[in-house]
């Protein structure tokens, strides 16, 4: 994600809490409060600009979904949008995934998303990749027993590192795909990513993963 | 695979039982008295003309390697190669790997190759497929607890299945490579099929399962 600086981001940021939850830390345990319903709760880990959350808020009513993103200027999109076209089952958090425990409760999560997330190809840097252990440890603690985790992703070594790592943890896989936009999989979500990378008639592979 | 009728077949392979084992469910748990040294044991199942087995007892002689497959007339080849060069550490059953079970004792594998394995596309044959549940059962009773699953196919059908089917299974998965012959894993052996499809410039798909 190549980063503009948009010094006014973070102003925007704050002036719509009621898009970029102000504190999510508060949150933890009380997001069905927050959303006034009991829907499953679906978050987005690496959200980028949140064209995925709101497709998915959309299509979805009865489900609430929250975007988390680290950067001011990456999310701002996503705020604007939802400034020009409000949706009420869909937040975002400005902050990093590694915090994720410290804004859910455990077992408050009913799907996680991981999206187009970077894939780091250098050994060490193999912590910072969202499918690394340290932080499928956080999301199985807010994940429900039945909750599942959805991955897509352009990157073949990422993939191949990640079902190496979610089998590892000990998670079971189903609707494996290793060419989604030439397989059968009906109701795809599309991402910004994705769209782009679609376009270039790249190879997109996807799993779920759950307990 | 094609099958071509060849009569004179079956009476080859009985007249080299030092090349196909004439009673398999004799060596039950008593393979390392036939192979007459305590090496490691390797099967692969499936193995056709017998190209794959060859070349791992030629480049491992310190392991003892094994293939089933269950035509006469696909595994004649092999037999035909061995009876060329014979090969003391490579040994062949004409047999269904339905019975791997009957031919090995609890533990007595190290390790099992299925390599380039009829993908039965359809649903109605998925018990078929190698990788099914019902065979997977199968081969960790007769694997070591350390023991390891090798898998090539260039079916992305089945690499999908088999994902999931291994993961289900509560395998652990390593070394994914989701296009090997672009991919820096060393010490690859090719086999018959794998090298038509190389030649193709197919994509190979490739992992390594364990407990
Ligand atoms: C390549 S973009 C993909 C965005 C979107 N998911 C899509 O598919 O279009 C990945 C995004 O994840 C964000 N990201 C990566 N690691 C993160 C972390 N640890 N915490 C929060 N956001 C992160 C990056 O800032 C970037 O905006
Ligand atoms: C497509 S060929 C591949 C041969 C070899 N492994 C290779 O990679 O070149 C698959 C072989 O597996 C054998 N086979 C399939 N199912 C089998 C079973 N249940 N028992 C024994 N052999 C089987 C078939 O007869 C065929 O010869």
């Amino acid at each position: 994600m190549r980063l503009r600086n948009k010094p006014w981001a973070a102003q925007v940021i704050s002036e719509h809490p009621e898009i970029v939850v102000p504190n999510p830390a508060e949150c933890k345990g009380r997001w069905s409060e927050l959303f006034n319903n009991q829907h499953p709760i679906h978050v987005e880990v690496g959200t980028g600009k949140g064209r995925f959350v709101t497709r998915v808020g959309e299509k979805h009513p009865e489900w609430n979904v929250i975007g988390m993103e680290k950067y001011d200027s990456v999310i701002l999109t996503g705020v604007e949008r939802l400034i020009e076209s409000p949706q009420e089952n869909v937040k975002l958090i400005k902050d990093d995934v590694e915090k994720v425990t410290d804004f859910f409760a455990h077992k408050e999560i009913d799907r996680l998303y991981i999206n187009f997330t970077d894939p780091w190809p250098k050994n060490r840097h193999e912590k910072r990749r969202l499918t690394h252990e340290g932080f499928l440890k956080k999301y199985m603690e807010v994940l429900k027993d039945n909750g599942e985790i959805h991955f897509k992703t352009d990157n073949q070594g990422l993939f191949e590192y990640s079902l190496a790592s979610l089998s590892q943890f000990g998670l079971k896989l189903k609707n494996v795909s290793l060419d989604l936009h030439n397989s059968d999989l009906e109701d795809n979500i599309m991402t910004e990513y994705e769209e782009r990378y679609v376009e270039k008639g790249m190879r997109i592979f996807r799993l779920e993963a759950y307990r």
